[in-house]
């Protein structure tokens, strides 16, 4: 079964609010078997709204629309998939009685315009929406079903949940789209495509390969007649993609390149602290995103300053002298300094020229240098990135923990 | 001149990541005077791509794409492109050379599968992507512009803004709608909205209000024959606007909260160090987001556990033990320890309970407290703040920020 989003609203349009809505039911629709080639925004625009419905219905056999249910006159929907279904708005007494009854009850003033809540097309049913006062819609005529669900996302997503997924359940599939994300960090996305070879072009199961500051994810999805079938697809690419990419691949679904470092500092039983420097609190800051951080985080030091590198940690006054602050040795004794300091078992040290000024012929914008102290030692990473400010300093934060990482494992083996 | 975006990925059609480029180009084509009345997003099918681009280009004088344009096979625009063209696709030898200039300074391993993107249609124009390798497309044939953006917003909105905001220009418009963005902090939303009054309701000049965690902005536009006209429009509005809101207006554009608290920390000639608990970072990150922040910002102590509050910041065994480290003694101390070992004018603190554990009856999850130690002495805060993790910690840097911009006044006047 194939299905198509159509989002009304100009203030989508005009970039007022993000379609989340649209994210939502695209996340949601796979776990009904059915698939989703196409979205639509559209503006509150009678003649436009119904044209998107019309092409929508022409390749599809379910419609969603979201949004345009509401009671003001620019709240089109009803109109337009009545239109697109050569159907007529009809009231429906019954609607009309409860929405009455709904205003009394929460002693809303009743306005005429409320009316228009009441009306739909002639072959549709109401869907109760207990959060708010536009019922949704379902459609069925010529072999398609519309779906109308109201804009608000409190609206929107429990009457989704509810009837709409029943609905959906009972539309049936015969064919179950399972999808799982994997996350790589330490090789490019075009060094991921390069190990993976001929498994890219496979058509089922599908890999999706996307970029991320310092990180790649894939999204692999399988198509099968069972949800049991389609997971062990999804396993046995699951674990042939692991083969390939070794160690880089780090983990799965909401799993993030700091959680998985939590949770290795977790079973080594051991501490970390931080010392910053271009990265002025990030990597604090995205360790620290992690509820429950602190039973292995103690913290650190952001040494932006030269003088809070050689005041709070140590580092000599001859090295940054010498070397200079971006300078392997500054890294080195930056992340010694903070591991002593902060009496942790793991020092993690970021100094680097995040730009946009600060550069030279020997040391350009996007040089950044990395140290880490611990059980085994010392180890220096120098990396030379490119972009504005921002990229470099979140790249340095996924290159650090992805340098701890491998010593944890390292470490661990 | 009438545009329309075509979003491409079968991420965003699964949900995967939510469309906050077509968002971003929504609220600046009017800018432009360019209308926006259809947006499309489609999947990685070369098929479906082409017919959605067929579509816009039947209805539209422009037509924007975004994404689609990387190194790997599931990367089809600009086939798409050049077969809605009916163009061929040509291997552009000063593109390539370009590619492998910068492949080699950067130090990145060349692969045959990067010469996908030194390949355009015959009609493009390649525009050149400074933080990213694969070049935007510019495409002019049959009286229709085809503009081919990177996905990765930190490449797209630099080229949007530079080489693309100009030629848009160019492509100009008789009507000239100007917008401004004000930004508000130590306000709620509601109170904004009150405070503004009748100047909401305004159909030319429009103002337009959205909320961010522990801020305020405003999008002032004018639509006017003139630019200068649009101007003169938008300076009455913001200059009633002030009047109404005082010094709770903080900027305008581009300045941030952590912007404008360092130009005030320059043109004071004073520094500031901050000690984070709940926030493990994220202040210094974002203060040290604006470049040249090292002016003024020495650093810091991510102080996340309590033996570094006591061993690196000073604070009292006793305060711990005592008020606990949410405290308002401890968020003192904090500030008063900061400011005295990073030898720094002003120092700032920040503790609390980010959640979703640790909190307590009496404080419960949210509650976070603020301390400011400067040249007029020592102020504390507590806040109460409600929802997630990240937007407790996000609140917290606004608020930390809004309080160390009223001492900073205070002290100026």
């Amino acid at each position: 079964m194939i299905a198509e989003i159509v989002s009304v609203g100009t203030e989508l349009l005009m970039g007022q609010i993000v379609d989340t809505n649209a994210q939502y039911l695209g996340e949601s629709l796979p776990r009904f078997g059915i698939a989703n080639y196409f979205r639509q925004t559209v503006g509150d625009n009678l003649e436009r709204l119904t044209a998107s419905l019309k092409l929508a219905l022409s390749r599809n056999d379910i419609v969603f629309t979201i949004g345009g249910l509401g009671p003001t006159t620019d709240d089109l929907t009803r109109e337009a998939i009545a239109a697109a279904l050569d159907d007529e708005l009809v009231l429906d007494e019954a609607l009309l009685s409860h929405l009455r009854t709904r205003f009394e009850l929460n002693r809303l003033k009743w306005t005429e315009r409320q009316m228009r809540q009441a009306y739909r097309p002639r072959s549709a049913e109401a869907i109760e929406n207990p959060n708010g006062t536009a019922p949704g819609l379902v459609c069925r005529k010529f072999g398609k079903v519309v779906i109308a669900l109201p804009g608000p996302p409190n609206e929107l997503k429990p009457m989704f949940e509810g009837p709409i997924a029943k609905l959906l359940t009972e539309l049936g599939s015969d064919r179950r789209i399972e999808s799982r994300i994997l996350k790589v960090c330490g090789l490019g996305e075009s060094l991921v495509e390069e190990r993976l070879g001929d498994l890219v072009r496979g058509t089922n199961p599908t890999i999706g390969i996307y970029a991320h500051p310092g990180e790649v994810s894939l999204r692999i999805s399988a198509s099968a007649a069972s949800l049991g079938e389609a997971i062990r697809m999804l396993d046995a690419l699951d674990t042939e993609i692991g083969a390939r990419l070794g160690n880089h691949l780090y983990g799965r679904g909401e799993e993030t390149l700091e959680s998985c470092v939590l949770q290795l500092l977790r079973s080594a039983g051991q501490s970390l602290a931080v010392a910053e420097s271009c990265t002025g609190g990030l990597l604090g800051g995205r360790i620290t995103s992690v509820p429950g951080a602190s039973d292995v985080f103690l913290g650190g030091v952001i040494s932006y300053s030269n003088s809070l590198k050689a005041a709070l940690l140590g580092v000599k006054p001859d090295t940054l002298k010498q070397h200079g602050a971006v300078s392997e040795e500054c890294a080195k004794e930056m992340a010694i300094g903070v591991r002593r300091v902060c009496r942790s078992d793991w020092g993690l040290a970021v100094t680097g020229i995040a730009g946009p000024d600060g550069g030279s012929a020997e040391k350009p914008v996007g040089t950044v240098i990395f140290g880490c102290s611990g059980p085994r030692g010392e180890r220096v990473e120098v990396a030379q990135f490119r972009g504005i400010r921002k990229f470099v300093r979140d790249r340095s934060t996924a290159f650090a923990l992805t340098l701890l990482r491998e010593e944890l494992l390292l470490a661990k083996s």
